[in-house]
């Protein structure tokens, strides 16, 4: 730990709950690397508007990672909301520029990031999107406004939610975005697309032996990423190894996304490297 | 420094400025000398009620210290004012229990500390002090309430200042408060006291060889202390020195409120002797 002086920033994550968010040793672990001098505390908080109001008036009270149940909610108290982050509806990063305070969205950039750190590109490809919820919607803007994706298939249960999602991101975008139902549509859905984002529960721990995707869908050229990141290896990602298509893991989502904070708050290129390998450590991952 | 986790507390100092505050380095020293799980930061605040308000907000932020220019503003936005913080009217220290944010005063009980610490016992003993001042005022209240000297004898060049000061503290305590002029009561008082207390800026840096007490009214009998500590050696410790008097250094109340604080946060026993060594090492003191 870099030794804290009186020049020392201050960032954290806000949300409810926090005492398992890795985000404190991935970012001290970086700052650490590359000797920033700031400090990453995780901060439980109900009351978002205070806590902003706190931020506002310490100006070394840089950066703050916003977690759930808190996202929409501290967008009310921000000076600035970039692009995407308005689109998408949600918040997790704030940077405190000078007297301001900004909002931005790293979830769907960061998942973006995690595939093309793996190796993959989602330029002219087709993309399947399974769920509806905070997560995938981040990650569809982020393929829809940066991806150039050749078309964003979002798969649900519920067709409201679809067609919401999907009406929604054909307002605010130009991108070629499908709807359809994650029961009658996705064995289609899935011989069209390249690459599979996974982003409801299905999977997570404790039900780690739950896919939303039959295992008889998957053939060797699907990408197959599973936002689920505990664990590591979900039912999804086992199978699609054994049919050896490209993975994409959850964790990486977790750890681009808060690269791109970092990169942010602190203005340098972040220790990538050191923060993944943190993340996989705390989670006992295992590479593939 | 303790690795930061998602249960480390937060403390921190607030106020205008804080660059060479001495506090960070005191307090994270400590903690980690005791593997306590706190961070502690320099806070450069303009906005008190929005600081606080954060405070308040994050259940985590447990402490702060109060520095000048806000340790009258920081009152209003507090749940409870220990009572020697609300007669000396201000407030350098926070602690932020369950629901509520607590205030008190530990600067006039450091200052008693520093004493005990250095072998002198109050308790008894006729007290001079020099000055009017915020400094001067927390140590007479704590002298008063605490200290159970045979009286107390303020000296200052503003009569008005004087008075108000005696009157105050003769209305909220029962002590033998008494008031005089620094030019025309100094030296009788000063024969009947066995503590002198310097509390005006006079010996400051840069001014290093100004002294308010002239050699030649100090006796060896005397203890010498002087709330001065840039530089550690001030011209009347030096004075009084090579008079064979017992010396308290102003670095000593400035260790002893931070080591009241600490346990007021911690509820552990403040490693006074690291953050003594530590403050002394910082300011470059030689010991007598």
């Amino acid at each position: 730990m870099t030794t804290i002086n009186t020049d020392t920033r201050l960032c954290g994550v806000i949300g409810n709950p926090v005492a398992h968010s890795l985000s404190p040793l991935m970012h001290n672990s970086a700052f650490e690397a590359i000797g920033a001098n700031y400090v990453y505390l995780a901060f439980r908080v109900e009351d978002v508007a205070g806590c902003l109001a706190g931020m506002r008036a310490i100006p070394s009270f840089r950066g703050l990672s916003v977690t759930i149940p808190h996202k929409l909610a501290v967008m009310a108290h921000l000076d600035v909301i970039e692009p995407m982050a308005q689109h998408i509806g949600s918040v997790n990063t704030v940077v405190h520029e000078e007297n301001r305070l900004v909002g931005f969205s790293t979830d769907g950039p960061g998942a973006l990031q995690a595939m093309k750190e793996t190796g993959v590109e989602t330029a002219g490809e087709h993309v399947a999107l399974l769920g509806t919820g905070g997560a995938v919607r981040a990650v569809a803007f982020a393929m829809a406004e940066m991806g150039r994706a050749a078309s964003v298939t979002i798969l649900g249960r519920t067709s409201a939610k679809v067609d919401a999602l999907v009406q929604d991101i054909r307002a605010k975008t130009s991108a070629d975005v499908r709807g359809g139902s994650l029961e009658t549509d996705r064995e289609a859905a899935l011989q069209q697309c390249a690459i599979i984002i996974q982003g409801t529960p299905v999977g997570m721990e404790p039900d780690v032996e739950a896919s939303i995707v039959p295992s008889d869908l998957l053939r060797p050229e699907h990408v197959v990423f599973d936002m689920v990141y505990r664990p590591h290896w979900t039912r999804l990602l086992r199978d699609a190894h054994a049919k050896g298509c490209r993975l994409v893991f959850g964790i990486d989502m977790l750890v681009y996304q808060a690269v791109l904070q970092f990169e942010r708050w602190t203005g340098f290129e972040a220790p990538a490297d050191v923060m993944r390998k943190n993340a996989y450590e705390a989670l006992g991952c295992e590479a593939p």
